[in-house]
């Protein structure tokens, strides 16, 4: 079965995030207030053959770990976004 | 009160994704066979102040028509990820 998965990579708390730092100073002169804590990361999104969900969000991790995302400055975050399909 | 939003922001059906293709290439050497269509989007986390869950979402939703994504070739999906803090 195919279960389509969102993985999120974002930068760890700390490490500079000059997109979002600019994004948060643009929006007050678009009519924003009050947004703060802006960040920017990747969005990935996968079509995973597995057995069942927790094997689809197992191999998403695994895949975030090794090749999506960047431990030493990044976490992610992996969504299974519906069933079977 | 302050609501986290998650702003996924990714390329409509159709329109070229040449990350996306590498990623989906890269995955059979790494051992993660039966994984398609792979997709890269932007995901943006925001913190904003708003008075109820539906005002803080329709406020995301706009920043993301006028400002996060660019609606010619993109698409986004808001979700608030918890409520208020």
């Amino acid at each position: 079965m195919k279960y389509e998965v969102l993985v999120e990579v974002r930068l760890r708390p700390g490490i500079a995030d000059p997109q979002g730092a600019t994004i948060e100073r643009a929006l007050p002169a678009l009519g924003f207030e009050g947004v703060d804590d802006v960040s920017v990361g990747k969005a990935f999104r996968l079509s995973i053959e597995a057995s069942d969900e927790p094997a689809a969000r197992d191999r998403a991790v695994e895949m975030a770990d090794r090749l999506l995302a960047n431990p030493v400055i990044e976490v992610s975050t992996v969504t299974v976004l519906d069933g079977a399909r």
